[in-house]
């Protein structure tokens, strides 16, 4: 029998009329033929209570205490959905992370697959069972503890499981009902994506759309899992959501697949640094250490003139960050300035800035994509403060209030509500 | 070290605050230079949302998704429990039932233990770990499915535990300080016991006062596990609560130890039955087959003369159930009629009584209990409907409104008051 995983999120099992609901939605894929792996979140709002308890109960938390509370989320869950399947007459039984067993390491909070063995849901295929439930987000240590995988687990769970049995796609059931060439809140002509690559997907998922995380995803492009964002909340069928694939399943590329924003973004400024070997590593190790996400960095030549205070050569530093990282940011510097470890004349923050991003595998072989973006901002008079550019994508920094602007305005240059 | 098991039942760990209080009385028992294993009941409250999830989803569940679902109540106490611990500066871990494991039959939702191997805790506590936090009322079948023990599986997992660490004792803490001679809000002279014997205890505890599973103490007997009754909301020591443990330990017996009372009772009275073999068999199989708990049973010399009707011997036949099975118990004699299996005139419901027992291990050597009993009811101008004797009690069934009074009028002829 062909495998198919599904995956329901939180909010797809928030009480008991939706996991019904689900249910009726993996009761279509049984009757299509397949033997299908269930994987789900815990109901929407356990996972936060019981993470609350653990804050509550303790500050600085032994991490395998916590994960033994929180998975139990997820078990109550899949039991939960189990028993929904059978009483539809589906054969189907729940799967802790130890019965599978989900071998993981000892990360606890942020534990990584080892080995998912399938002999014993293989076993249970082998003897009729239609559906195995299996509880998302959780693993069995090598010390036989319950580990949790941290943010986005459950969708990772629902990748490995499609790599483990060759599962011929892996859906991914959430409350929106695809990927969109941007978000449609801001830009009223967003047009839904039939398919979309995995480094697409990666750049617009690191970029703030926030249908699949970045780690479910990358595990998809390893392992070429056919990965389908659909929507828990309508009928869908074969062609509904969209699917994240090897860019060789998408015929025509354009130059532009979608818009990506993220709005909380600050920019630091290190002025009159050294220009000297080694200075980058002095300033973003730092940074580093302080759990900074340094997202775009920009080095200028310095306007300042040769000086008597700077007997070197010396330049500007500029780099973007989240916006509620800022004081971390600016403690680091400060830190490493008094140990001496890099000089500067002066840190400016602006945090008054959002990011504003094109991506698209096409632009690999589409010239002029970089251009015609700035030209469209120009139009508008949207200054760009910072560049920063990879392979498959543009990111400009821009003052914030114009972000929903820039959108619409990158949105129709590159034609995207045409598919 | 030695080793003492704790057991907290749901509303001893209702919440963080709770929970961090019973935290309190096991770092009391760890300075006392004890290993201790902590078992723990679900939050009050859990276990009845959870169930009742289970039962909406499905109307004949799968006993084992319904176990794999409940036992997860349990799992967040244990973390929590263990965690609060940690911050006290108290190594503990928290232990699921597979992780023990607690090896258990395959009967789901009414598991029996197998054994609970000592060796993972037992290393744990040699490394240096103080208390093993295990979350209660559940275990691991044969299968690697989780199993729960049904109703009472948190004092008997305490037991268990005890049993197999041979523990000094299991302190059972829970929401009363102790085992009363009879219930103290209808006899204001009631009086804490400081020991009971297991077999007084057992019958206190089926024939209503609710502070201990029998099939815990069951359990205890056959161990001789030392099983105290705490409180879990004030300041205990050494002497505080009931001790439940083997007549030895208690010096002089008292004829009567306490006064029992079933409030909820009926009698079911069929006139006019055949006096043959195998009438007995014919009467109570098909209620045992309808679920009917008889209690007490009573076969008279029928009063009615010979007549036509009734060419053999006649008699009447009355037994005692809990009064919501009356309604089953009717419907199971007028079906076996119907059938033929039996025969009688009249079957006539008294729905108006309820149980009185004295119970003690005295009386075994201390004769006219019984006489006593009788006479002092006959005092109160109390009519006993129903007598039903054991070797450590004597029961009898009589109007429902003379209840408190009967229950007072024992206690005062026992002297109870007096320890």
């Amino acid at each position: 029998m062909p495998v198919l995983v599904m995956k329901f999120g939180g909010t797809s099992v928030a009480d008991l009329g939706r996991i019904a609901n689900a249910a009726e939605k993996v009761r279509r894929e049984v009757e299509r033929g397949y033997d299908v792996i269930v994987i789900v979140s815990a109901m929407a709002g356990k996972t936060n209570e019981l993470v609350k308890w653990v804050s509550e109960t303790s500050t600085f938390y032994d991490a395998r205490e916590y994960d033994a509370v929180v998975a139990s989320g997820e078990n109550v869950t899949a039991g939960l959905m189990a028993l929904r399947l059978q009483e539809m007459g589906i054969p189907a039984r729940s799967w802790q992370g130890w019965q599978v067993p989900i071998n993981t390491t000892r990360q606890h909070g942020a534990a990584r697959f080892l080995s998912i063995p399938r002999d014993n849901i293989d076993h249970k295929f082998a003897e009729g069972m239609k559906v195995a439930v299996v509880a998302g987000f959780q693993g069995l240590s090598p010390e036989g503890r319950v580990t949790t995988l941290g943010r986005g687990g459950s969708d990772t769970t629902a990748v490995a499981f499609a790599a483990a049995f060759g599962a011929e796609r892996c859906d991914i059931y959430t409350d929106v009902d695809g990927v969109y060439t941007t978000d449609p809140r801001i830009a009223k002509k967003a047009r839904k994506l039939d398919k979309i690559s995995y480094e697409e997907m990666l750049e617009l998922a690191s970029l703030g759309a926030k249908v699949l995380q970045t780690r479910s995803v990358e595990l998809a492009m390893r392992y070429k899992v056919r990965l389908r964002v659909v929507s828990s909340f309508e009928d869908i069928d074969e062609t509904s959501g969209t699917l994240v694939c090897d860019e060789d399943e998408i015929m025509e590329s354009k130059a532009v697949a979608g818009i990506a924003y993220s709005r909380e973004e600050a920019k630091v400024t290190l002025f009159t640094i050294e220009d000297r070997p080694g200075i980058a590593a002095a300033i973003f190790g730092p940074l580093a250490d302080a759990g900074v996400n340094v997202d775009m960095i920009v080095q200028n030549i310095s306007e300042k003139d040769y000086d008597e205070a700077h007997p070197g050569a010396v330049t500007d530093m500029t780099f973007s960050c989240p916006i509620d990282q800022v004081g971390r940011a600016r403690k680091a510097m400060e830190d490493a300035k008094t140990r001496g470890l890099i000089k500067y004349d002066e840190l400016i923050i602006d945090d008054d800035v959002a990011k504003v991003s094109v991506v698209g595998i096409g632009m690999r072989s589409h010239a002029g994509v970089a251009a015609r973006m700035f030209e469209a901002l120009s139009r508008e008079n949207i200054n760009i403060k910072v560049i920063s550019t990879s392979e498959i994508k543009i990111s400009v920094l821009i003052d914030r209030k114009y972000m929903e602007l820039a959108v619409q305005a990158l949105h129709d240059t590159f034609e995207l509500e045409r598919a």
